[in-house]
């Protein structure tokens, strides 16, 4: 029952950190800027199923523009729920209202909600469902629904949104006339599941468990492939197929290839890969629980752990994005990992970086180990915040690790297919379902912390009420400080993460001498210790700035510079010299990193100093055109010619800082290594 | 007229080399073995225009498996014909004088002649120019009949096809009711043109130069590019495309994008790129010679020398092989150059890197410039002559530069879609032409000689003969003896290309003080030095073995092993031990390289031996599984970590001489740098 959006509740950001900073920011920025997007662009007004000019607009095959509205209005209001129980605000609470009713009104009769086939295309229903991301909205809905019911406390919105999954139930299925499909876009299967713990609801979990189950079977539609059946049943020519999709018939494409616990590696879609995973792990929670055992749960956990390994090892950048290929939005070959597009590929959407964190923190309570929250804070810090500005009402989709002329480091106020925004502002609103999972029963509790800031959490076991404050200036210092109040009859263990980064280094204040890192990477202090020490400090180790290294396979021959769970990068803004978005800049990991503390715009942060140099083409800059294809290699010479370096001073921020202080939009993450031929 | 197609002829290989063996194994086993395949294919019979069960075959959109059909028996006559001359075989006549039959008698009434739209599709003659490949079949039909008049002295061929010529040119041009496209895939361009020197035919150079200069003309069809005019006529939805388009519309796969003119650089499909780019040299070539001056010459040549330059030092592997992109066959963005497709592309395919031979042969005659003679014979022995095998009986059609699990370096007796093995026959059966060009008038004469190996050349000028003996054991060694016999009465100027690799380094003996490399790489013997020495020895420098490495930008960090034109290779037949595809095989530029003549099956060569070691993955062996995307470099540690490698003596053989020994299929061009990491 430990999802990040059951969590939050029990949360409170109660001090200034990073993270409430970020918070604020888009309680105060994102919701009303979002807001007033969703009305400039007419998706405010979609439920009220009018004609829309958008719909008219060309579109290329076969997603119309508007197709994704449905989602954006529900991932709006699920991010509102969540800061308005925190914060009150009239606007806001109008614009649901008005919202929640217009999509009551929109439902058709036996139970239908979904603008596009009643406005636009009411005859071609169910039609596409490998395409058409009719399910993917329906699961937006539901979870829009359970925010909506958890602020509201009533079922204006739940009403319709069951009704619909009532249809969905008979729909969708293993029955004679059921349809055997499961969604192209993943997302209502993990929403189908949180609705399952909200409401009990069983219907839910039999869908989402059929559409896991399901997937990728090779004749499950009279023999054929589910998408391949549709696909004859619509007449489509089998060569037919969205622009994004790199072959006809790449089922891969949607991870429909083969069945989930065939597959061998992570590919396709890197957003639909996490949201399948991350259901997948919700079931598992719930084999755990008992209340739904899960038939071969070894079989699903050993698949979980393949695919995660392959890529968060062969197939994610340093900064916690994934999916290097552009046309598919998706994970490439083993160890492919270019940083921009000038140098072949990188995509690191913003929502897939969110996805890797909700499956991250599912697999948390699947199994507990620090590699599962070491990822999750690394996407957090990184591949995601770079996502918004300091403001919160601009923002990036894709995340280049280094920019170009024509991929510039720069940030837009709204995107057309506009998944990210809102996604980062449900991520933000309930953030606090991230930093910890705790329980308990039968005399004892727990509470297991993943990520550390300054935050308090209240729950209650066998009608005690459990409290734990930690405070600390994380990231840029390693120092946290806990509070617990439990009652003496309680017996509470609590489990504190060491960063892989912090290599087992960390001091525990009072200290105990029996108190360990344990294989799962969190020290674990016993209710022996925690009744005899209410507050205790823990400072993790190593957190100075060090150097970092994607997989020698990837042929990059780069070094990065990163500093506690933050991945720096380096700006023309502070390095106004550049030219060449950095592609020559070169440093050594002998070299010696200072730190400065900085502030931007009110924000704190730590900056770091480091000399490098600008490589010299030498010879390759005097070559005549046109002649050959490569060049002699003088025996011995500098591999980076350093005699002709031009030595440097630079300058680097937070990754997430990227693209806030103006300048060119140039910005690279990982730097030229500055190395020479050896014997 | 310098066409290595019209030049053969007068050259013959007359002695022992390297070229003349390759020739020597085409004719005795290719010519043969593709005749063969010719007849288990089904193709030997498609002009009897029967009904063949391919016909009925599943095919991805829109082209059928038969479509180059008529294009495999075109290059198969051509290439027969160049070989027949200089050998007879009755069993050859015989197959060629059927099939040219066949021809005749499958042309209908109006002169159309293709095969697939006789018998399969009748209604749908021009129907797609874009992608069906109609008129890329009757290019090779008119150089197969241009072959076939020189070899035989009969028009049984030409007949056909000039009436065919006729018919095109009716139904393509800028008149009213005349259809304004060109070619998908080009090559009538350059076969048209063949045409017009090879029988003075007006028509065919007009309607050449009416191909190239409307080509990406966005408003030539009833205001749009004739590519989109022709998806509105056949109704194809706009997205529908050839599984091979990155994406729908994106006609720079065809290069039409824009008109050539305005092409920056070179983009697409690699072979379509080099086919019409020779036919755009053609046309400068026919411009020179007064014949048919070409509007904007200077621009059209800045035109060639800009995607040339492009394509050369950004987008060309030092094998010669062009075309990083499987998915399109072409060519990636600027310096995106990886080994092999496991480290994310390579297609390198045989005939891309014939078409740049083809394109360098013209543009040698439009401005004598080493460097198009370089790149030349670059391609020659590496990307081109690595794909086929010592017998001249087996294939390959993509040249990798690394192999992997998924794409061993393995080969092929022949191709669903076969264009390659057919198109080395031709190119080595007209490869006396590619060796030199010559010419003269007023007493005057020359020879420019590109490439060095055994062989004669016989030319009137004047009605004197002018006869030049080249004699080397290249590409082993750098002497080649010349012994020229000319007429007092003409002056006979000779030019001598000094290779890029040779830096300028040459001796002539008899010497002459004056005689220098001049600036367009060649040394120029002028009459009064031929005169006097009719027999003299030119000693190429620099023909020890050396490194050479790709562009910085391309991210490769690695170094190759080449001696003179070659460009070696590690293969698991000598070097056993491998397993890994030699991804961790690491060299240095310092490492000394020792020679060593050897021979496999009678072909003499010269292998290399060098020690090397392998890359010891350090920490990263170590690592726990799903983790963290990258690890920490602990400061200055070795790059590649010399003090765990594991030495390594290395053997390399020619890359041309790579997939002929059985073993495991592993293979690779560039090895890891050996560096260690400095301040």
């Amino acid at each position: 029952m430990s999802n990040p959006q059951f969590l939050f509740r029990q949360t409170s950001f109660n001090g200034p950190s990073l993270l409430s900073d970020r918070r604020e920011k888009v309680r105060r920025g994102t919701v009303k800027a979002q807001l007033q997007q969703l009305h400039e662009t007419g998706r405010y007004d979609c439920f009220k199923l009018q004609w829309h000019p958008t719909y008219d607009e060309e579109y290329p095959w076969p997603v119309p523009k508007s197709l994704f509205w449905d989602s954006d209005i529900a991932k709006w209001i699920e991010g509102a729920c969540y800061f308005l129980s925190e914060d009150y605000d009239p606007e806001v609470d109008a614009a649901i209202r008005e919202l929640v009713s217009d999509i009551r009104a929109a439902q058709r009769e036996d139970g239908y909600l979904n603008v596009y086939y009643t406005v636009v295309a009411p005859k071609e229903r169910w039609s596409n469902i490998r395409d058409m991301h009719e399910l993917y909205n329906a699961g937006h809905l539901i979870e829009a629904a359970i925010a909506h019911r958890e602020y509201y406390r009533n079922d204006l919105l739940m009403e319709p949104i069951e009704s619909y999954v009532q249809l969905l139930s008979k729909v969708f299925g293993p029955g004679k006339d059921q349809r055997h499909a499961y969604p192209g876009h993943p997302e209502i299967e993990l929403a189908l599941l949180r609705l399952y713990k909200a409401t009990g609801d069983q219907a839910a979990y039999n869908l989402a468990r059929y559409f896991i189950e399901e997937r990728g079977n090779a004749t499950g539609q009279d023999g054929l492939l589910y998408y391949d059946w549709e696909e004859k049943q619509r007449g489509d020519p089998h060569w037919l197929r969205p622009n994004h999709y790199p072959e006809a018939g790449s089922h891969w494409y949607n991870q429909a290839h083969v069945p989930i616990l065939e597959q061998s590696s992570i590919e396709g879609h890197a957003v639909r890969a996490m949201y399948l995973l991350t259901a997948v792990a919700d079931l598992l929670c719930l084999d755990k629980t008992g209340s739904n055992p899960l038939p071969e749960s070894p079989q699903w956990y050993a698949a979980l752990r393949r695919l995660w390994n392959n890529m968060v090892d062969k197939k994610m950048y340093l900064t916690g994005g994934i999916g290097a290929m552009k046309q598919w939005e998706g994970f490439g070959a083993d160890y492919f990992l270019p940083q921009g597009t000038d140098e072949g590929g990188c995509y690191a959407e913003t929502c897939a970086s969110i996805g890797v964190m909700m499956l991250a923190e599912r697999l948390l309570e699947v199994e507990l180990n620090s590699r599962y929250a070491d990822v999750m804070e690394l996407c957090l810090y990184n591949g995601v915040m770079t996502a918004m500005n300091l403001s919160g009402t601009a923002f990036t989709y894709i995340n280049q690790l280094a920019s170009s002329d024509k991929d510039k480091s720069l940030r837009c106020d709204w995107f057309e297919v506009s998944c990210c925004p809102p996604n980062l502002m449900r991520l933000f609103g309930s953030l606090g379902g991230y930093l910890w999972d705790y329980g308990g029963g039968n005399g004892e509790s727990f509470v297991n912390v993943h990520l550390y800031t300054t935050a308090k959490v209240d729950f209650s076991i066998d009608r005690h009420t459990v409290t734990l404050q930690q405070t600390s200036n994380w990231p840029w210092e390693g120092r946290v400080r806990f509070d617990v109040q439990t009652p003496p009859t309680l017996k509470t263990t609590i489990r504190l993460r060491v960063p892989g980064w912090a290599k087992g280094r960390f001091t525990l204040e009072p200290s105990c001498e029996s108190v360990k890192v344990n294989e799962t990477g969190y020290v674990v202090l016993h209710a022996c210790y925690v009744t005899e020490h209410p507050t205790f400090t823990l400072q993790i180790g190593g957190m100075e700035p060090r150097f970092v290294e994607p997989h020698p396979y990837t042929n990059q021959n780069t070094l990065a510079v990163a500093r506690g769970p933050l991945i720096y990068c380096v700006e023309d803004a502070d390095n106004s010299w550049v030219v060449d978005h950095f592609k020559n800049t070169a440093i050594s990991s002998s070299a010696k990193i200072t730190e400065e503390k900085h502030e931007l715009d009110g924000n704190p942060f730590v900056l770091l100093h480091l000399s490098g140099s600008e490589r010299c083409l030498g010879a390759w800059h005097d070559k005549r055109e046109g002649t050959e294809p490569g060049a002699e290699v003088v025996p011995s010479p500098a591999a980076v010619d350093i005699a002709d370096d031009v030595p440097r001073d630079l300058v680097f921020v937070p990754y997430y800082l990227r693209a806030n202080r103006g300048g060119r939009g140039q910005m690279r993450v990982g730097l030229l290594r500055k190395t020479k031929d050896c014997c």
